[in-house]
C-alpha cells in the first residue's frame, strides 16, 4: 500500500485519539479472542497502541477455558449454578492459581514482550476488590463485590504501567481475607465505576446487541439505558446478555460515560471501535 | 476502506509510535509546504498526531515569500547577498512583524483550531536564540547565533504545549537586546542540539540529496557525515543543498541522533517519515 | 543625595512592597507611556521592580499610533467607528503582525534587556482570549471578548517570566481560529477578573478621572462603582472615560480589588502608584 | 506481665528501630517458615512491624511443597538436576501456576489482612526480573538471572506497599518473553543488589552456618567473606549451605551492608534478628 | 529476659503502632516527669519511639520549678492568683528565658543526643500562638491563647522534626508583638485542635481522675464529655483538675478524639498508654 | 519629597536589587545595633526589605550585655579570657537562658510584628551546630563549631522564614549533648560556608578596617584575602578586629563570594551596603 493512504488513514484516526487521550478505558477481554493465537496477538497491539496515544487502560481478563482444563487435569469436575461456577475450596485454589498464576502473567507477559509496560494483579493486591460470600451454599467461594479501591490502580497507572487484572476478589465479612470467584464482567464494571472511566469495553463472542438474535443484520448500534431495559421488559434480550446488559448499566449510573458490548472474535475490536468512525457491536449510553 | 485494514494500518505503523514516544523532535518548516493551503491543513495534522503519540515536537518556522510580499506592499525591495535577505533597519522592522506576528501567530492558531496546543515564540522570548551581529555590513541585522536557552521551550513542552518558533533572535554584544534575523534552518539546527533531540527534520522543496539533481531516481537514502563529506568535496553536493548539510552536521554532532531532509511538496511527509518502514527523503547520521 | 535617605525612602516603600508580595497585578500599557523614549524606559524599570518584589505582572500593551503608521506605509486608510477600528481582513493583517510581531516582541526584548524574564503571547496562543466577531458587519475582523483562559499564563507566571500581551483574539463561532482585533482595556480588565487580580491599572494620556475635564485640580483620588455609576448618569463622565470606566467596573465585579486610572505621561507612575502613600490618578473599588 | 516490663522491652528494641528506618530489607522467606500455620502468622506479623517502623521490606518467596503437591495432582513427576528442578514446559505451568497465582496471592492475602499493605508480583511484571535459559538441555526452562530492573519495585514501596515477590523470571534471548523457574534465594540476592539494600535476610530450615553440622553449638556467629571462602576451601561448609553462602557473597559485593543465613523454624526469627540484642543465625558481612 | 518473649511483646504492640502511624499526638510534659532524671529519660525514650512508627509528635512543655528557682536567684517572689502566675514585666522576662531558652532547648537537646530529630519554638515563632492580655491587670502579662496557626509546626513535622513548644504566646491587640505567659495546657489542647490531633495527652503528677481523691482505687478509666460534666456539678472534681479537664472538653469539642490524663510520676506512661491493652490514667471521649 | 524623587530612588536601587535576588545573605548581628531602640528597629526593617526582594536572609545575633545584665542580677561575675567569656556551667546557663531565650525570641517576635516571617533557633536545635568543648579548662563551657547542618535552615528559607540565630551550640565529643557557648562572628562564618552564601555581613561598632585606628579617613573600602594578611603581619590590623577578619578569611575560602565589615552604629547599614553604589565599611574578597 502506499504510504500516502497510510498516512490518511492515520489522520483519519487522529480526532478520535485526540477525544482519548489522557481518558481511562476498562476492557474486560475474554472468549475466543484469548483463545486464538492471531486474536490474542491483536488485542495486545490494541492494547499498546492506546496506551502510545495516552489512553489509561486497564484491561480484566476471564480465563473459563483455562480454568476447565486444569480442574479436568486434577480429576474435578466443572459445574455451575445460574450461570457461575460452584466453587468449593479445592475448585477455588485451582481458580486462584490458573487465573491469577497462568493467565494474568501470560498477559502480563505478552505485553512486555511487545514493548509495553504491564503489571499484573488481582483483587487481593492492596485488597483492591472487595467481596462478600454469596449466601447460596452450593455456591462456594463466590464473592459479590462489595468496594473497588482504586488507589493501587491509580499508582500503576501513574507510573506508566498498563494493570492487567485477575478477577479473584479478597474475601470480607465472615471470609475475611479469603480469595473469591468473582464476576470478570462484574469486576470490570465496577472498576470503571470506581475509576471514572470513559469507557467500559466488554469483549464477547457475539456481534452485539441483536434485535434477532439469529439476524446478524438486526445488530442494534446504540441504544440508551431506557431502550434496554425496554427491549429486556419484552424478552427481546438473550438471556447470556442479561448479566453483560447489567453491568453496563451498573457502569453508567455510576458515572462511565458509555458502554460497548463488542465481538471480540474479529481482531483489533477495539482499534476499530475506537479509532474509526463507525465503531463496532452494540454502544450503551444513560440516557 | 474496511475498518480491518485501517486496523492494519495503525497496526504497522506502532513500532514507530513506540520508539518515538517521550522523544523530541524538531521540525523545520517551509517552503511549498507553507503556502500549498493542503500541504499546510496536512502538516498541522502531523503535527498534532506527533503530539497524540507522545513526541515533545517543536516547529522552527521560515517565511520568506510572506516577508516579499509585505516588502513590496511598503515599496522596499528585497535584496539578497550570499542567500541572507540584506536587512536594514526598516527591511527587520518588517521580518519581525511577518514572521513573529504573522507567520508565526497563523500557525498557532491553525493549531489549535486542530484541537491541539500551541504557543507561538521567537528567540526574543526569554532571549532563547542569542545572536550577535554578522561583520559583513551589508548584510545588515542579520545574526549569527551563539547560544540556546532552552528553558522557555522546556517549560512550554512540559506544560504540553507545540512551541512554533519565529527565526528572530535576541542580539547580543554591539546590538544588545536588537532583533537580528536569523536563518531558520540552522535556528532548528542550534534548538534540536540545545534540547538533545532525537531527530531535526528540514522540510524542503526537493526530494532529498540526490547524486544527479536532475535524476530522481538518484535520491540517496542514508548517509553517515563521512559519506557526506566526501560527496561535498567531490562537488556533488548541490550548492543549495550546502548550508542545510551543514546544519545536519552541526546537529548530528551535537547530540541530535539523526537529521532529514525531506520533501514537503508532497502530503503528511512528517508522518511517512516517522511512522511508515520506508521513510522518505535522506536520512544524515553521525556514522 | 545621602545613602541615609536612599535608605529612608527604600524604607519607606517597604509597608506597600510588603502588601503586593505574591499578589497579581494586570497593567494596561498606552498611549504616551509607549511611544516617548524615556516614559518607556521608565515603565520598563517599574516592572521590573515589580517583579523583583514579588508581584505576579501581567502586562496586556496597546499600538495604535505603529497600526496607523503601517497601515499608511501601505496605503491602507485607517477608519474608526464608535471609537472601535473598522477591521476589513487586510487591515487586521496589519493589525496582528504590527502587535503581535512588532509591539509585543520589542516589549519583551527591553525587559530582557534591563535584566528580567518576559514572554510575548497573544489571545492565539493557547487561545488564550476567545472572543467573538461583533455583529455590525462595518466594523469587520473585531471581537468581543467571551473567555479568557489563564492556564497558560499561570504556565508562565509560575515559571518567573513577566507575560506581555497583543490584544488580538481567537475567533470564535462563525470565524473559529481567525484573528480578531479586540480593545486592550477590555483584555486587560477579562485577564485581570480570570486571574483574580488585586489591581487592574490603566495607564493613560489623562490625570484620572476629574470632575471637571478642564481642571486638573479637580481629579477624584477615589471612587466606588456606585458613585462612578452616579457621575455617569450626570454625564459627569466624559465620553472617551466611559469604556475604561466600564472596564474597571468589569474587573471589581468579577473578583479584582482595585482599579485604577493612572497618567502614563508621567515617569515611574506605576512605582508611584504601588509604593507611595498618595498613589496616583483615580482608584475604583467595589464599594 | 506488668506494663512496665513491656515498655522497658519496647525501649529495648529502640536503638534497633532507629538504626533500620527507612533502610530496604529483602528477606527470602521458605522452608518450614511457609508450611507451618504458626510460624507464617508470626512471618507476616513480623513484617508488618518492620513495615511500621519504616522499614523498606521486600519479601521474595519459595514454594517447592507447593509445587510438588500440584505436580502430583496432576500427574506429574518432580524431578531434580544438580539442585534445580527439571523444569519441561508442562512442569513450568504448574511452577508458574503456583507460585505466582497461589503462594503468592496467598502471603499478599495474609498481609492485608494483618492491616498491611501488600503487592503480590513476580518478575514478568514490569519484565522486573530478566533471565536467560540456562544451557543444560534436560533442565529445560530454568534461568539465570541477568538483570533486575528494580524501577517498579521502588513504585510499589514509594506507596507504602510491601513487595511480595515469585521467583518467576521474564525470559530473554532465544526464550524472549516465556516465563523462567529461577532460584529464589538467588532472586533476592540481585533485588537487594539492585536496591542497595541494607540487609539480606535468608530464612532457612537450619540454625546458620555451623562448624560441625552435627553440632548445634558450633554456630558461627559473624564471618566475613575471606573467612567464608576459607571455610569452603576446607570444606567445611556443608553442600546444602554452599548456594546459600554464594548468594550472600555476590550480595555483599554488590553494595548490600549485610547478609544472614537464619532459622525460619522458630517463630519471630525475623523480629529477634533485627531488634534484639543478639541477633540470631550467621551473619555476613563483606569485610 | 528470652528472645521469644521480647519478640512477643514487640508483636503484642503491633495492633497499636499499627493504629496510630500517621496521626499526630500533643502531648503536654510537666510535673515531675520533668524533674526526675530517669522519669526524663524515659520520656526522651517514649518520644523517639513514638516518632519511629510514624506518630507524628508535639511537646508542650511547663517548667514552673524552673521558673521559681531563677525568680528566687534574682531576689523576685513568686505570686498566683487564680493559679495564674503574677506576671509582671520582669518576671515575664524571667518566664520567657527560663522556658524558651533553658528548659525548651534542653529538651530539644535530649531528644537529638538519643537520636531524634527536634526543633525548639514558642508561640513567638511564626507567631505561632497568638493570645490578648487577660483583663485582670494584676496578672500582668498573662495571655489567653485566641489563635494557633499550625503551619510552622506542619512545616517541620514535614521535616521529621518533634516539636518541643515553650508557652510563650505572641501578643496580640494592646500587646501587639509583646510576649505573653500562657497555661501550658491550654496550649497543648489549642495546638491539638488546630492540628485535628489524634490525642492530646496532659501528663501530670496524678493517677487520672479519681471518684475519691483520696482512693486510687478509685480512678476512672474512662468519661465522657457529659459523664464528666456530670462529676463536676455534682463536685466531684477536684479544683485542680477542673482548668485540665476544660482543656480536654475543647479539644474533643474541636476535633481531637481522645484526651487522656496520665500519671508522669511512672516510667514510659507513654508507651504504655499508647501501645498496651489497658493504657494509663483516664481517658476522655467526645461522647 | 516628591514622589518623582522617591520613584528614582527606588529605580537606582534596582541593579542591587536584581543581583540579590535568591542569593544567601548571612548577617551577624550585634553592638549597638542591638541595644539602640531605633538602630534595632532599623535592622528589622531593612531584614524585611531584603526578605521581600527575594534575598535569602540568616541573622545570628549576639548578646553580651544582656548575658553580663542577668549574671550580674543572679549575682554572678562576669569573667573573660582571650576575648572569650569564662563559662562554668551557672554561666552557661545564664548564657542559654538570655541568647535562646530572650534575645532570640525578642528579635524574633520584631520581625513578626514588622509583618516579617522569623523563626528563633539555636545551634541545638536539629543539632545544627556541632561544636567542642575548648581545651583551657578555665574558659568551661566554651565551644569550637567543629560541623554546621544546613538542613533545618534550608528547610525554614525553603518555608519563607527568616531564620534567627543564637549562637549556642550542640556539644559533641566528652560533652555530647551539652550546650556550648561559642562565638557568634564565628557560627556566622560557618553558616555561611554551610549554605554556600552570595554575602556574610559582619555588623560591628567600628567603621570596617582603617589604615590608622584613630584617622576615620583612612577607612580601607576593598580588601583582598592576601592584602588583608599582609596588612596582619605588618601588625596594621587593630587587635579587636584580628578574630572577625579570620572569621572573613574562613567565609571566603569556604565559597562565600563577599565578606563585610560594615559599621553597626549607623541606621540602614544593611540596606545602604547591599542597595547603593558606594556600599559602606570594609569588604573583604577572596582574591
Amino acid at each position: 500500500m502506499e504510504n500516502k493512504i497510510r498516512a490518511q488513514i492515520l489522520i483519519h484516526a487522529l480526532p478520535y485519539i485526540q477525544h482519548f487521550q489522557g481518558k481511562t478505558i476498562v476492557v474486560k477481554y475474554g472468549g475466543n479472542a484469548m483463545i486464538n493465537y492471531e486474536l490474542k496477538a491483536a488485542v495486545i497491539q490494541d492494547l499498546i497502541m492506546m496506551s502510545c496515544v495516552g489512553i489509561r487502560t486497564v484491561l480484566v481478563h476471564g480465563g473459563g477455558p483455562e480454568i476447565d482444563y486444569m480442574l479436568k487435569k486434577t480429576g474435578k469436575e466443572s459445574r455451575f449454578t445460574k450461570g457461575f461456577r460452584n466453587t468449593d475450596k479445592e475448585t477455588m485454589e485451582i481458580v486462584q492459581m490458573v487465573l491469577c498464576g497462568k493467565v494474568n502473567k501470560d498477559i502480563t507477559g505478552l505485553i512486555q514482550q511487545a514493548g509495553g509496560k504491564a503489571i499484573g494483579l488481582c483483587g487481593i493486591d492492596g485488597a483492591m476488590i472487595k467481596a462478600s460470600k454469596v449466601k447460596d451454599e452450593d455456591m462456594g467461594f463466590v464473592g459479590e463485590v462489595d468496594e473497588v479501591d482504586a488507589s493501587i490502580l491509580l499508582t500503576a497507572l501513574d507510573a506508566g504501567f498498563t494493570p492487567v487484572i485477575s478477577p479473584v476478589a479478597y474475601g470480607t465479612g465472615a471470609v475475611e481475607g479469603h480469595p473469591l470467584n468473582i464476576n470478570a464482567d462484574t469486576a470490570a464494571a465496577k472498576i470503571a465505576a470506581a475509576l471514572g472511566a470513559e469507557k467500559l469495553i466488554l469483549m464477547t463472542d457475539i456481534q452485539g446487541i441483536l434485535k434477532d438474535v439469529n439476524d446478524p443484520a438486526s445488530l442494534i448500534k446504540t441504544l440508551s439505558i431506557k431502550e434496554l431495559l425496554s427491549l429486556k421488559d419484552k424478552n427481546l434480550i438473550s438471556k447470556g446478555m442479561i448479566p453483560k446488559a447489567e453491568c453496563c448499566i451498573f457502569a453508567l449510573e455510576n458515572g462511565v460515560n458509555k458502554a460497548h458490548i463488542i465481538d471480540g472474535r474479529l481482531p483489533h475490536t477495539l482499534l476499530i471501535e475506537l479509532f474509526t468512525d463507525e465503531g463496532i457491536g452494540t454502544m450503551l449510553t444513560a440516557v
